[in-house]
């Protein structure tokens, strides 16, 4: 999987190789099990410093989308922690909806962003499958 | 409007404020016009540093909520962004959600949420008006 990184984006590099990370699972461009690039392999590939990996990989770890294996390193490993994730989501939305409401955005369109979100990710999905 | 400081969170003191003051907007507890107190009376009646109360007002400020007039200070003034607001909340939706399925949570369990979370805020809004 190509990681991409936007040096003009204000977010940071090592939440940008870790959302993409996250991305690649959600669209199964990565699965259970797959070994991502050792932490030198990755900084030199994408031009970044091992350290920045090496904070992203620490994030995908305790997040629970990796784990580190001592002979194969990183390794895609989803933890079953679904009820966590969904009261995270419900704390994200929280605000992230309050800023969108404050901005007029009604409910019904939100429930449309949801709808074609969602649609961007299964069509993904059937690219990479 | 009273902000409450969570010290055992992990988020930050200045996106705490801040994010407490875009839901008193989102709930009509604070209106167009409202002036928030002085960065001093913030700071000690919450008890956190000044700089922490200058950052999220700056904060909110440039995301557009606040603006700072020479004689009153800071006065809740919600710009209309609409349109960018709309593509900054698909940007953040797009990852949180890619979370979400990486987790197994289904598209109709976020159509769920969305409605609970919009809920609470009507409820919120009917008892401060």
């Amino acid at each position: 999987m190509l990681i991409e990184i936007d040096y003009n984006s204000n977010e940071a590099l090592y939440l940008q190789v870790c959302n993409q990370i996250i991305m690649g699972i959600a669209t199964s461009r990565l699965s259970e099990g797959d070994e991502l690039p050792s932490v030198r392999a990755m900084a030199d590939s994408i031009g970044i410093n091992m350290h920045t990996v090496n904070k992203a990989y620490a994030l995908l770890r305790q997040e629970g989308y990796v784990k580190v294996d001592r002979r194969r390193g990183a390794v895609i490993a989803v933890s079953d922690d679904r009820a966590s994730a969904l009261e995270d989501l419900k704390d994200h939305l929280r605000i992230a909806l309050a800023r969108s409401r404050c901005k007029n955005i009604s409910c019904e369109e939100v429930h449309r962003l949801i709808d074609e979100i969602y649609g961007e990710y299964d069509k993904e999905q059937e690219g990479s499958v």
